[in-house]
């Protein structure tokens, strides 16, 4: 496998990925040193491993509660380096999850987005101001700007550990799910960071942002529901307290995805939900990684 | 190791356990067949495996909003039964809880509380009337009604899996701390689920319930601070979204309980916390199992 440095791009130098590395490449920034240690080095701190490798993925679920967001970190920890990465951090608890990534002695390499949010404010931008040399990520087809614009097919390289990119639009014209690697050196059961795509027994909308109710459709069915029956779904949402699912339990149980395309369709264009709130606010500082207060406050 | 079958008991016979089952016995429901069977058979869902045998816990974190709760569902999902346990269940969500239970088809044998909660009340009376068979667990020394009154050092079976019981007393008189079993056949690392004994980054208030704070810091110290600094912290509340911590963060990063014993109760003890808002509902309630309302209403 191909593997590459971490790049040093400005935010404002975004370049689609496919440009950069071809084929399939994979972000590695396995070279750099750590400049966060503490004393937790001496201690393994997992939730699971690999039953047949070493490697040990380091996984926590971080909660924000107002907009009911899912915040992961991830990180190499049988890596030197512990370089870690977060899936769709939240602007107002930056400061608990950088205070975790500290505490736990790693490396924050990427911020990474599932697509363009409408609820909340991405926390990328403020922590790329708090953390010098992490890098943003989000999907070309988003149309947002990123430090690294990924597609489908892409890797996204963590120590030795990987996150592969799955095309999933429906709920944004951008959608894409993130899922753990495939290989006996990478975590079993596989897991699936499927954004709004698909939600513990539920969807995201698909009136706004380019939303089609047949291409979310599409996607779930060829690139979600299609991985390993136990591969764990975590969502970027979820309103009843369930923190986890399964690919073999929604396709099962969920009350929308479970259906046939037609009823599906029919369902999501008949919600009737009231538009979002947070929309009009969210989604323009989401498209330049939650920071576009930021750089009208400091204008 | 000794197993026993269930015991028949009805809620208002409790009998505390060491008086039925001497010494150091395990409850095992091993024998019966399961009630709820769902498509769900034939696929195989855990959140970790122990690496040195072939036993799997199935594992789920669900959390009620409104009082920050969280409530863990266990099972053995390697025994044909998928035997299952509740650990502090809330009333307002037995619902959801119960929906999972049935989706992935297992038998809820347990619904058990760590201890006489003051601001929700219990589901543990409610999945009893809405779940035939399944029995009410809590420590002796609360002092409440339950089928199973459970006492350091016992044990409670589901499957071939089973949580020890390790009195932590402090924030109340009769908490508990419930923690995964030792050896190769169990979960690794270990779980401990210590109530509101150690919270992430913080510990249960000590000043209702015969709480002490000398208590809770020798509880913490002697019973949970001991265990593999790799053993997971799975507390009852979390205020700030995150959902578990380790033995060795907690050792090392927590405000109040890495201070000597002197400092930590003077910090326990000029916290000025308002008056629990809910306690005096959901205690007398919490006393029987959650059923006060529900009998009264009954009456």
């Amino acid at each position: 496998m191909l593997r590459l440095r971490c790049l040093l791009l400005s935010s404002s130098n975004s370049i689609p990925l496919k440009q950069r590395f071809l084929p399939s490449p994979i972000l590695s920034c396995s070279s750099s040193s750590s400049s966060v240690r503490s004393k937790m080095e001496s201690v393994s701190y997992t939730t699971r491993s690999s039953s047949s490798s070493s490697r040990k993925l380091l996984f926590r679920q971080l909660f924000e509660k107002e907009s009911s967001t899912y915040t992961y970190l991830l990180a190499d920890a049988s890596h030197p380096d512990k370089p870690a990465l977060l899936v769709d951090p939240v602007d107002r608890t930056v400061d608990r999850d950088l205070s975790v990534v500290k505490d736990l002695g790693l490396k924050l390499v990427y911020a990474i987005n599932t697509h363009v949010h409408a609820d909340h404010v991405t926390g990328s931008g403020l922590i790329k101001t708090k953390v010098p040399g992490v890098k943003s990520i989000i999907s070309k087809a988003s149309q947002a700007s990123a430090d690294i614009l990924v597609e489908a097919g892409d890797k996204i390289q963590f120590g030795d550990l990987y996150l592969e990119v799955r095309a999933t639009p429906g709920h944004t014209v951008g959608c894409v799910t993130y899922v753990t690697g495939d290989g006996p050196d990478q975590p079993q059961p596989r897991m699936a960071f499927t954004g709004d795509a698909v939600l513990i027994r539920g969807c995201g909308r698909t009136d706004f942002q380019g939303g089609s109710s047949k291409q979310l459709y599409e996607s779930v069915h060829s690139q979600i529901f299609t991985l390993p029956k136990d591969t764990f779904i975590y969502p970027a949402h979820d309103y009843k307290g369930f923190t986890v699912s399964t690919v073999g339990e929604e396709m099962l149980y969920n009350p929308r995805l479970t259906k046939d395309e037609e009823t599906f369709k029919s369902i999501m264009e008949n919600l009737k939900l009231s538009y979002p709130k947070m929309i009009d606010v969210a989604v323009p500082a989401n498209m330049v990684c939650g920071l576009q207060d930021l750089e009208s406050k400091a204008a």
